[in-house]
């Protein structure tokens, strides 16, 4: 698995991979600039004049509801209808899905209307997409769920869905329906940082451009991991402001031998 | 008043509470990261088709008009209002309430239709909040009213709308109508980073969760008070970038002994 | 020609400029802390309810199509009208103007309704304000017109839209329609951090408040090539989320003695 990661990662620094992202204002600077990180060339618009033309040229699609309006979730639809059609590979960040109902309804309507390639949430998002009933609170997972294993559900969305469901966590389980992989890399101090979620999902898109669904998603979830591990031990005595720094210098350094060096993989 | 704020704090870690914010999008992210700091939960969401709901499950509300349009405001009346009816607490920050006659309007609207717990702003938007002409310059404090005290003004706004109000400026005054506590921590190079009233702002509305709207108002402004003050002596000589990272990391790093040690108060 | 940025550099600091910002979602943080890292204050507002108004109290407008949308393009043409009527200097930033229909339009509207003082943007992007059909990479520059000089096409946009032009890349060509400047300030690293075309946009619309447009695009392109520069030396090496911080820093720090003995510049 490792090698393809590797050959990945060294594709998108040769290619730079155009990605369209439809994505929250929370988080948008950390996306671009870990897109940027890994070597693709981020673009954001979301007004529902622009955006197919956008993602027509784009090599991925990231669609993540973050802040989601009405304006913004016409657009969502657009795009992913738009990539559909030219075989463009979309992934899909269900924020907070069980928080309310317009993201519930959005995240079933856009599950409906595209076809992804990979949807990626932490465990109470994805267990919400597998139309199951999950407490959430707020976009982070429900203490009820906290610790449990995603193996299932990640399977479960996989099938239905056809498509790779990443649940991420303190371990990520990434799923194609048939496969499991396992990644335990990562630090607690992550869920310190606002953001680490989204961003590990552009970079998800940035992969998605020049490898398969199951490689870009492991990739991208590992780099996030091993960048959080990374930036821990440099710095994350200073602070949640250094150590969130820490990170975008980790993502932006990660080359085959850290992968292959810290990488903590394991495939059922 | 300092071992009301140092319960406030753990409280915060311990309870991690839900803070909705209908903020701009200018400082978003260090509200959300700052929140995630001292403890508490952020979740954004601005349309109106979801504030209600998302309130409905949060700890506090959080409204700032720094970026507000059209749409934005009727989210903010209509979470206030939902708010009010659960009993959740609210802060209000009026930026720029002078600048324009739809942040005017949009404050003065706010302050009928919602009841708020905690009004924070500077010495220019408190004086427009407590219906007096003022001058200012953008969102900051006009020159004829830098360095002037706001204990007359606080004093007023509290009475008027029933809640806490904070005036944060050089010495900051907080008061409930009745009681006035000033705090002289903080620095200078505070006024050079964008967005820190926005983030006491919204740490007003982590503290609210869990303490009354004097308590709350006192531990987030001391809070980034003291951050501002060993975030200069750490690296302030190095320049904005690396004293805003350092401002975060003091913020993640507050604790009783820095609160007890640092914190400069004066209750009247 | 460093004396005039210089004496820009000063009166900056000295009067604080209001600079009224209508600019993207992704890069507006940095913009905000640019400008108030070389003195000035800034301001963002962009619903068409209140722009007008932000405009008449402000010094100087930042009009940038990054993220636009319906309601900000109707924002973004009533502020620039205001702005020419009160006689308030305008710089524009054609984000990706190429890249779909709704920016090439928004583009050539707002060249149409709205005279600019600066219009800055790389070869792509002028190249389609110059009316010329240019192929681009999202925001990016166009592998085709990578490296190429951009003498012509600033000449051509300062000559028909009676502007200064300034088209930033690996040497950054500025020009008035007869005299050009070359700046070769600058580090390829630059290109690896989102936002740094927006921010030197900021900051021209800080020193556009203060000096006269050739000034005020050399100052800011400058000082952002130098920041890049410094930046690079202190601390490249760690990665780009220290490199951006020190970015930051540079440009906090910059002075007369740092414009002058880094400044590389070339008349024509």
């Amino acid at each position: 698995m490792k090698e393809h990661m590797i050959k990945a990662l060294s594709a998108v620094k040769e290619q730079k991979p155009l990605v369209h992202c439809i994505t929250n204002y929370v988080t948008v600077n950390d996306v671009a600039n870990a897109l940027l990180a890994i070597g693709g060339s981020p673009i954001m618009a979301d007004d529902p004049k622009e955006v197919e033309e956008m993602t027509s040229i784009a090599s991925a699609l990231v669609i993540n509801i973050g802040t989601l309006n009405q304006r913004t979730v016409a657009s969502m639809i657009l795009a992913g209808k738009q990539a559909n059609q030219q075989g463009i590979p979309v992934v899909f960040d269900p924020v907070g899905a069980g928080a309310s109902s317009l993201r519930k309804e959005t995240t079933f309507r856009l599950l409906e209307e595209v076809q992804f390639s990979v949807i990626r949430g932490n465990l109470s998002e994805m267990t919400v997409v597998a139309g199951q009933q999950a407490a959430s609170k707020g976009v982070d997972v429900s203490e009820q769920l906290q610790g449990k294993d995603g193996t299932a559900i990640a399977k479960q969305v996989a099938t239905q869905y056809r498509c790779v469901a990443a649940i991420t966590g303190a371990v990520d389980v990434i799923s194609d329906g048939d496969r499991v992989v396992k990644i335990s890399n990562g630090h607690p101090h992550l869920s310190g940082i606002t953001g680490t979620g989204c961003t590990t999902t552009g970079m998800i898109g940035g992969f998605l451009a020049v490898t398969d669904p199951m490689t870009a998603a492991t990739a991208a979830i590992m780099t996030m991991g091993i960048a959080g591990e990374i930036a821990e031990e440099r710095c994350g005595i200073l602070g949640n402001g250094s150590y969130r720094v820490a990170i975008m210098d980790a993502i932006s350094l990660m080359d085959d031998c850290t992968l292959e060096n810290w990488g903590e993989i394991q495939c059922e």
